[in-house]
């Protein structure tokens, strides 16, 4: 999955994020999904300067942006999104859910940049800080677990927003083992229950249909037919020299 | 989002994770989106215990089942997933994308369990657990960071089982403001506009239908129009007194 150019306008902005590993965090779910733009408004000092100077810390770690406040942080983005845990309170915002917002949110960087806020560990976005969106969204998550961790909860912001139902991977789907190999299998399995005494203990007036129907709901794939039919053969000569 | 019956069927299984924190944040996710079934297989046995002892740990992790081997962890599902970051290495299952294989996990909660295997930080799912999957399944993630943080997979492939666009919330849209509000407020503007003599540099001729087109392209809310029309008034008899 290649960075697509409109992921470019994407700007993940923290504001008063304390804890280092969870800038750590949102800096690897960026990298994973291609945003590279992180903006920090406010980051305890301590946890900015630790999260940048860490083992591995990437490169967006390193461009990331510090501002002083939301407003400058967000100045230059068309559509700014605050992000919150809270479903129901008393909102001053029309609030979406991730699925219905992320795709709002592509439609926009296709044209213009795009803020996305998440707030502090502890208190979230402030209201002072959801003053400067136009809309907030939420991750769908349980009423009694509503609050996700940062980093989670900027992943699956992100995914969201690359996510592609109809993206194919090259590896196909095996082909299904042909008639006449399904046959042969089939033929295979019979002669050693003959040989080892299945068939007469069963009406063998039937059998050989209920095998024929056994083997073909088994979806052989074609690579591995073969490789059941020298299984059965091996079989059927051992129990043969056995009688 | 109450946590639906089907949910109950998934059983998250880590097999040999070593992060106390890591253990944590997997149940801390799996809280969220409603699943509560995890099981651990030959986990690092330190970070276990440290997880389970951890402030606020959750009744999900005092519950969490452990085992000694994956085949005893997966025993009771019918259909075994495991998660791989590597898209196109030689893999030995087919390998679906996450929007592809969250749908074929959904299908199959309805009517048995599912196992959903993560392995360990540093090395994944070795070849001898993944023979125990039916399939695979991974986040399309850039290739230059295909690797993603352990609770943080976990979430997004949560999430992508709890997702569902069809979904509203009750929050519904700001009802728009009516013609004839819209109007009030136009000529409310207009009186203002006049009085300041900003009619006058301009010509009078068209402002009226300009300014009209102004307003309507602001999409007022109802609950808006008050307000605004409130401050116009305002600004009217002030720039009015003032002359």
């Amino acid at each position: 999955m290649p960075a697509a150019a409109e992921f470019d306008s994407l700007r993940v902005v923290l504001v008063a994020t304390r804890n280092p590993l969870n800038i750590g965090a949102v800096a690897r779910a960026m990298s994973n999904f291609g945003f590279l733009h992180l903006r920090v408004v406010n980051p305890y000092q301590a946890a900015f300067r630790e999260a940048r100077s860490a083992v591995g810390a990437s490169a967006l770690l390193a461009s990331a942006e510090e501002y002083k406040s939301v407003a400058q942080a967000v100045a230059d983005c068309a559509l700014v999104i605050g992000t919150t845990a809270i479903h129901h309170r008393e909102l001053q915002h029309p609030l979406r859910r991730l699925e219905h917002g992320a795709r709002l949110i592509r439609k926009q960087l296709g044209s213009s940049r795009v803020a996305l806020l998440f707030g502090s560990e502890k208190r979230g976005l402030s209201n002072e800080d959801l003053s400067h969106c136009h809309w907030l969204m939420s991750v769908p998550t349980c009423e009694e677990h509503l609050s996700m961790n940062l980093g989670q909860a900027v992943a699956v912001c992100l995914y969201e927003l690359v996510r592609n139902p109809k993206a194919v991977w090259p590896i196909g789907k095996a082909p299904p083992a042909t008639a006449d190999e399904v046959e042969r299998i089939t033929v295979a399995l019979l002669g050693v229950l003959r040989t080892s005494g299945y068939m007469k203990t069963h009406s063998a007036a039937s059998i050989e249909q209920k095998v024929r129907r056994l083997v073909r709901r088994l979806q052989l794939q074609a690579a591995d037919a073969e490789v059941w039919l020298g299984m059965l053969r091996q079989i059927l000569w051992k129990v043969r020299s056995g009688k």
